[in-house]
């Protein structure tokens, strides 16, 4: 019923917006007043298999467990900033420039006068990871199975999990992924040693620090990362202006203590084709009794199912898809109308 | 001769441009023409052990020897792009804020009217590793000798080799590292899977791609990179405008085929300290004998010393030094000198 209401007045808001920026292959000049880089966290480990080349000690200090974090504020009045956390086997690169070259959710929440802030998880992209334990099993002091656990998504396997059809290479009917650019979608997977981490995983620590550093935001999480902003909150609401769960892999559950996330505006976001995958219908089923529970324990979340508005054929992959920016625009309308407020410090 | 001249022209051109850059804390607002990011390169590799975790299935394709490319594009007339390509155990976080928070490179050539392409090296940071290998050696198909070759720079180690002082945690005087934010700095080193890659580094061919695609560009590599504009224009000079090797670890041999530099601007960097540093020392008089022999066969190669015009205190990592900004303004006034046109397709 609400979003039914606001899918009406998002037609009147957001089409002339969308019209504006992506008809013209060229969006116009963007001012910016600040942007930057920096890293959040990390921890100084002593090891003695840094390397197993001569040109380097095999023995020193390295840091680990840190967040990349990279940042533009634009010109004009102050805005609640957005936090932009990738996915599973995946970086920052996530909201940028689409695989067929369109303007990423990055960008396009700068445009509307966001400050915003990509990061890489820890252990992950420009975040780096630990590789001691690669070198004490090539060097003979440990065994191979204390090797870490990494993986790679294949392509073939990725495909049902991004809903992009059944089975490699079938397509999903109506699909919005630009899938005749899958192969520069591929290009955006890296190595991830998620389950090497501890729970929470570093990076969730780092988030908590970040908003209450940059004075408060929303977390904006996708699929791996779903639980993440629910787990900052969890170890202190400082900061938390929001959550926005884009696809998220998991939800607490409702069993789990809830206070947390008293008044928190919070928003779980899916695209299409959900029921017709057995990896993603009881996620969405589990966030839909998390967000009944929360609200029932004095929350404000909701969940947004892009069908039920009538938009159709997106993938897990929905800021990549051809009606992106309609989506962003839904998010932003959905902060604006919800998130009216910096969090008190 | 040449260089006294030119330090002669930059203290009457540069430092009104510097004093109005860096002595406030803001420099004003940027306007962006463009931004976004891609990938160049990229093949396909199938493995049966992507994977150890039942979540993630171990057969599959990954693609993996793509580079990462961030870009900015300034409002205002068209200028020769600058491309900026890491060094060891580094990503593209080198050239962005320094570790203690001021601009770095590629925001500054930004704002001085270059089009700028940051990278990641293949295999590292946002660029794909393949660690099929790893998971070969965990799930027993493969032996620990056959685990990839990767190192991770300690502090202690990495203490000499950026020229901070000789022995870690000693400072060299004068230093203009910041040296109070070297927490910060070790948070960018990544692990360095470069000894595992062919010759020349699929980033090399990447590069010449990329020059090609942008119409044009100046290569400027740093450290362990020094040698790939050098590479790349051995396999074609289209698109390369200039190369800008900031303290190249290796230049080419005087004894290599010299015709690719031929009538191409070059320009060789080195900071302070040099002749301290054992490591350093020989790499500075190679690239010297470098470039004698390239101009001897038609180059248009020089050398600069910081000290030989009266800058004292640079290290290894002069990108983030505290005169970060004087150094970009001396190389911006070089290629304005020096790169007069956008090289032919």
């Amino acid at each position: 019923m609400r979003w039914l209401l606001m899918s009406a007045v998002l037609c009147a808001v957001a089409l002339p917006a969308l019209a504006q920026t992506t008809s013209a292959e060229d969006p116009g000049p963007l001012t910016i007043a600040k942007q930057g880089s920096f890293f959040v966290g990390g921890r100084d480990v002593k090891s003695d298999t840094l390397s197993t080349l001569p040109a380097y000690a095999a023995s020193g200090t390295v840091t680990v467990d840190q967040m990349y974090v990279h940042f533009q504020v634009p010109a004009g009045p102050a805005a609640v900033p957005i936090v932009l956390i990738h996915g599973c086997c995946l970086t920052g690169k996530t909201w940028e420039t689409t695989p067929d070259g369109r303007m990423g959710w990055d960008e396009y929440f700068v445009r509307k006068g966001r400050p915003v802030y990509v990061i890489d998880q820890a252990w992950r992209g420009r975040s780096a990871a630990d590789i001691s334990a690669i070198n004490a099993v090539k060097a003979g002091k440990a065994t191979p199975d204390q090797l870490p656990t990494v993986f790679a998504a294949g392509h073939e396997g990725a495909w049902a999990i991004f809903r992009f059809g059944q089975t490699y290479p079938q397509v999903m009917p109506g699909l919005r992924f630009p899938i005749a650019s899958a192969g520069e979608f591929w290009k955006q997977m890296v190595p991830d040693f998620l389950a090497n981490l501890p729970t929470p995983n570093p990076t969730v620590p780092a988030l908590s620090e970040l908003v209450q550093r940059i004075g408060g935001g929303v977390l904006m999480s996708h699929s791996q990362s779903g639980i993440y902003p629910f787990q900052t909150a969890a170890l202190s609401r400082a900061g938390i202006a929001g959550i926005v769960a884009v696809e998220p892999g998991a939800c607490p559950l409702p069993t789990d203590d809830l206070t947390p996330y008293k008044d928190l505006p919070i928003l779980v976001l899916f695209g299409d084709y959900v029921d017709q995958f057995p990896r993603w219908a009881p996620r969405l089923a589990n966030c839909r009794a998390f967000v009944a529970a929360a609200n029932a324990a004095g929350g404000r979340a909701e969940v947004l199912v892009l069908p039920d508005i009538g938009i159709h054929g997106n993938t897990h992959m929905l800021m990549q898809d051809d009606n992106n920016l309609q989506i962003a625009e839904l998010l932003l309308a959905w902060i604006g109308k919800n998130v009216t407020a910096f969090p008190k410090p």
